[in-house]
């Protein structure tokens, strides 16, 4: 039976120069929309299962195309809140070998990070879902986003749904005056399935040294928080704007998994591969064994950097091909 | 000599759907840049004039970008103020025939609305000016670009500049806690030209009665407010979102003033005309007598309604002739 | 509570030359779908009703555009079927003035045209609905479609549902080896709303005489088909390519109702209008009496005409704004 | 039989900036080629005549690319000459209402102004042609132009070929060291068919008075130069840049003729405009008598306002359905 | 003196989602043309040949429009048959790196599948050829363009014609009730070049086995078709969607030779190289002995890989510079 | 404080097909200035400096655009000159992998080349400015350039102010009567900074033999030209279209210095990055030591070929961090 997946979190209004122009060049932005956890619900229902995002969107001719923008891309989005006035944006220049992407926030004050806890029924959101999936940036914009995501995680515990978080470390985006320290591990808790670097592992839950690899950091992380039963990485090696390389690494309490590295020589748009990775793994734990929900969560990756947006909008036979190792790209009819 | 206008107030990040479209089918923006007084300043240039504009942009890319176009219009920035993160914005769709245009401002917390007086030296500013511009927009922004506004006025009475003001009624733009009636008459009383409407003239200064045509409603603003020498209003009959003709009027304490109406038929841009007819009339009062002042207004304000953007880029040339009678729009070679 | 309507019919890709190219200059084409009883649905939605559109694609990765593009417009798209391997498609070359717009059709060997009536469960599809809509197009297209239509009509007369169609008389399109005169008449016996023209009713129905007018042949329609409740006309005046006028006319057994003309000045894509005509009569009976449902009707029409694309994505405020008899169209902030 | 049209000048190509982009507003150009008589071939092949045109671009991908432009076309090109460096242009910045279109010529040093009357063989172009068209602007352009046109002529006359000249009254083009009327009575005095203005028959011939009108100039003109069989004229009144009105006049020695006046209400291009009408006059006085033709060549006229570019590329079917009075420019299917 | 190329087959309209966008986030189409045998014309066109195609379109302003293409391209049409009502298209939706490009088709029923011998006089369209080329796809389309493609060899044959034929082994291309094994080896018993692959050789004609290689094969054929004088293959290695390496091979009987590999790291259109390939063995067969030949043929090749569109329109320079092992791309001034 | 740089040279229009479009594909240009001494200036100016740029324009509305562009990216322009009626133009067709980009220039005749020194009055031009920038292209391009260029250097070196030439053999740039070697030497002897190739060393100055190396034609040169303090050169290895490498090498008189190579993989533009070498090397040898001056030129020049356009506008951050070493590009947020 076809899986169902909800996620929650803020989407925003992307715009970018076309092409390679920089800022001062563009005289039009390219618009598309997107946010991590949307992301992931968008990958999922690419990939077969059903999907249903949770956000809050200003309550005007702006808001109800962001909706569309989720819609078109096969979402529910009968869960969609409307009020206030803005809705959260970045602006992306897009980078070449050395000069970097950039991309601005302005997320302050949107009609996401006003949400409250109250606005949201989680069991009605929830009800026949599989699997719930948050990020670490939800509970970073405004102490009503995090609450909502509390509440979110834990009815999914009542209602036996799979949790799974991707965290990171960003201590930059923690204004409201809660440090990351103080929230995260409240929600990670109560997670099956966390996705995380070392340098997350050190700094949000104060485990490990500097020196210790992520293998022994993730066994750290399921000692203190026993409800977590898969701990992932996706390493990135960035060898230019251009060309990076990706490869995952899970530790499910008893084995430790790595895949094959996968060389992304000639990158569209990197933008959203974290996200891509993550619905990569949800679909492939709820399809396959650890091993190849991995390999399934890095081919989903690489295929991610090959596709303009913030979307992985590929195939699963894209996905399933590329899991199997034909990296060749040769063209089909 | 050259004259010179500087003009103070907001300027936003215009983003547009292409051609006819609605926001709900776009997948790119039109990207320029506009603001009243800017806009004023603007076509000043174009005219002939020297013109700087004195406004605050976030310390990024997306402020630099923005000055960047001031820049490329002419116009001397060295007075732009940079800080805080947020650009203003407003979003418009463009409608025709019976489908009005739409807009959706989002200018709340922008760097502009956090501007505080401290931030402009007003004498170095001015120095050199002719002519100082502002409009009823920036008091109703926020309580320090009121302030900041008010400065600007007080140092131009000092320095001998004259002032205009645009003031519209619009109190739904006052949101800070002051009233536009508590605000605008100590504004208005240091001008020596404003530009408004017969309702304007009601609603924010309690002159007159709802049945007071706007020659006698002039007249009682100059009663009340002597130092002020003209009063101008421009007259737009809105036939369709395609089809509107524009009339000057004009108040000089003396004499009551018309121009023959203008029948703009096929409307390609009408945001900015009444920024436009302001300019036109700065112009116009600094080189012409009051009706050809007007005549040349009307005339700069009808071009606008022909050109895309928030500003009239139209030539000296091209005001001259229209205002001469000549409304063929005749090809040049 | 909201009022939901189903509707049936092939959905097309549109393909036309940026702006006014013609076939000759383009080097790109602008992708948009569109047909008859679609766009009656996603009227209906953006009016605030529920809709739900029945149509056959290829199953490919066209078929799923088209269908995302049907979402993205807020249609349920449930009961879309996937089969054989061809889109329909029309290429549309925009005309101004006396230059006429051109319409090429590739409809045939079309997925939808291979529809057969088991591929539809009418009543799952028709379940809570209010509204069934058809047009004269679909019974044209082939027998299985044709059939298909009867189908729906009967299931939705059993279940109490209200059908309208929408019937040309379109001669030169019926190519399967039945005539109109043999199938639509069968179509319009079990039907509530007949919207036509005064030709049509002639030269389908053999009613009524030449010089005949609409009333008269409108009274002698419901005479022999007594299911039919009301019988709906759309006046199109074709000053040019540029500027056509729309009055509405309406015989409801007891009254003849007329419009107000609607003078749409400055064309931007006339294609649609009649379905964003029927869209507006369906939300008009639902919700008002037949004169304003009239008004309501022209209303929707004419502002269509100021819209890119095949469907008319307006709001209900624009709809009841010019109903109601503003056609300034000017500008919302 | 197919009849076969030559025409002899300069193609430039032309820029502008998109839609009503100013100059100053550009970030891009739309490329299209054109010229007075090339315009004219291409009008003529379009109404399914064969058409040949004789001109020089630079040895280079540029010239190349503009060839390619006429083949597509419909031209025959063997007959095009290359060398030199420079391609003649011009840049057009489009108007609307009461602003004027604005064009800026670099023609000077083109490849075409360095032509020689050595290399074209006039003999083999003209062969089985059964018209030859030229127009003022060529003798304008240089000497070796100039005699070039002379040459082509005086061939046709002496292979029994029609010869029309469109010649207007351009006295700032003529920068060579000659005067129009120094070169311009050589060239029309050995053509069957002259387009040209009453201003156009004073200045250049120095025939009639300010105050006479162009039945009588017309006589004139034949009096004088006994082989010129018809004298025609298109009368434009210019409302606005986007709304003209066209009127064709004609005397053929004997008769005095006026097509009624054709209102194009929304303009999309006018540039070529006066090219189409003598396209237009070509094919019919090929195949109509003088009124019909003159009819025909009002409609070609009036429809090339409606299409981009230099170029008239309506079908012979739309200007047969205008010239027989169906102005209403109504969509086929 | 300059050599003439005839080829047959179908042209398609070709359409295709802006840059790296996938079908389902296209809002628009970039249109261009192609067809393997088309692609081969036109390159040799573009190297200096004399070309003509021999094809079938619709017979409206599409069919029209793709004839002015090839005609923009140097091809001579005066041979294109006109008739029925579609053209065929293909999709191409561009891939990258690990994402494969995709290609949807869309040729049943189209006007060229519906061509009958009897609508081409080979005879009148061989006159004064040098070359005539066709590619397996052709006779797998109809029994009719089957046919109409022995006509064409046969009639060659006759007149002393060269024949080229470019055949894959397709077998999911033949759907009209023949075998490529029934049907290929007639029209290549009775050509001069085959152009193929190894297992085209083996599948095709049952010649070899699994484990022989090109060298063995290529001797194979040519015993059982003695007419056949040259069998080339072009030998394609697919690192990724992004980056291509290119290899020929040929046996002519008497030596087997094969070219150093080119390297193509940045595709910007991998479509059409096998036809650049054949192009370039026609005109280097043509001007060059067998080695330099297929140098120039793999130069062609390599560089069509960085062309947008299905045709090779670079220069001969372009490929001499690249066949003498010049392989840096340096800017030419 | 602020440093400024004063530049003085031609600024062409530059036409650029969209994306990988050959010439003979584009339907439009995309449309940018630049010039090597202009793109110097501007690039200096994004790195903080304060920069002016001299040169002449046609006095109409592209002039008056071309100057805006200036402006746009924060040149001076005060100093610009209006004159005469052509701008200087140049065509880019951009290559990729084997394909050369291809340059076509129109520049004779221009606006530019009609220079005379009276029309500057260096003086003024060069008060309050640090360092004087022109490179051997000024002096190829007229009489008259090539005085006003000596004009310059001569009042540089009066007024105290450092000079730099960026000059390459070009010989096929002269046109005018001159030979490089008569001209440019006078040019050079009064320099401090020259940039150059040990090519340009041998063929311009006579110095050193065929196979001498950079190193010691630089110790030639210095000893001819004891004023020069500083020589300069770039070495760029070719390997394809799409990917250069890049090293700088600098002898000072007293040391031999090297960067390390610098490999640009990805190549969006390369146009213009020589004088993002002569930008950073100004802006380095004014803020570093000699070593760290050249790593910042490298730097800026690798840069500049991911950026579109002619002018490297990479903010000063950017170019630090690559000179410090960090070539992953990696995304900022």
């Amino acid at each position: 039976m076809t899986k169902k997946v909800i996620t929650f979190g803020e989407v925003m209004m992307r715009l970018s120069p076309p092409g390679y122009e920089k800022f001062s060049q563009a005289s039009s932005f390219e618009l598309v929309y997107g946010g991590g956890e949307a992301n992931v619900a968008i990958s999922c229902a690419y990939l077969g299962m059903k999907a249903a995002h949770v956000t809050r969107f200003p309550n005007n001719a702006l808001g109800k195309a962001a909706t569309q923008f989720l819609r078109k891309h096969w979402l529910s989005t009968e869960h969609v809140i409307y009020g206030d006035d803005m809705i959260g944006k970045y602006f992306l220049e897009k980078g070449a070998v050395h000069r970097p992407s950039q991309v601005i926030y302005e997320r302050e004050g949107s009609s996401f990070s006003l949400i409250e806890p109250s606005m949201v029924n989680w069991e009605d959101v929830l009800k026949d879902a599989d699997w719930f999936h948050w990020t670490g940036i939800t509970p970073a914009i405004s102490e009503g986003a995090a609450r909502c995501c509390l509440d979110a995680i834990k009815t999914a515990n009542k209602m036996g749904i799979t949790v799974s978080g991707d965290i990171n470390s960003r201590s930059n985006m923690w204004k409201y005056g809660k440090t990351m320290q103080e929230v995260i591990p409240n929600l990670v808790e109560n997670c099956d399935v966390v996705i995380t670097s070392s340098n997350g592992i050190r700094e949000m839950f104060g485990l490990g040294e500097a020196e210790d690899k992520f293998q022994f950091l993730a066994k750290r992380l399921i000692d203190v928080y026993p409800n977590v039963k898969k701990v992932i990485k996706k390493t990135r090696r960035t060898i230019s704007a251009s060309h990076h390389q990706i490869q995952g690494k899970l530790w499910n309490g008893e084995k430790y998994i790595k895949t094959d590295m996968l060389n992304i020589t000639h990158i569209i748009d990197r933008v959203g591969t974290g996200d891509a990775f993550a619905a990569g793994l949800i679909y492939g734990l709820l399809h396959y064994e650890d091993k190849q929900a991995l390999d399934f969560a890095s081919a989903a990756c690489a295929l991610k950097h090959t596709v303009p947006g913030d979307v992985n909008i590929v195939s699963l036979e894209n996905v399933q091909n590329l899991m199997e190792g034909d990296t060749s790209g040769a063209l089909r009819r």
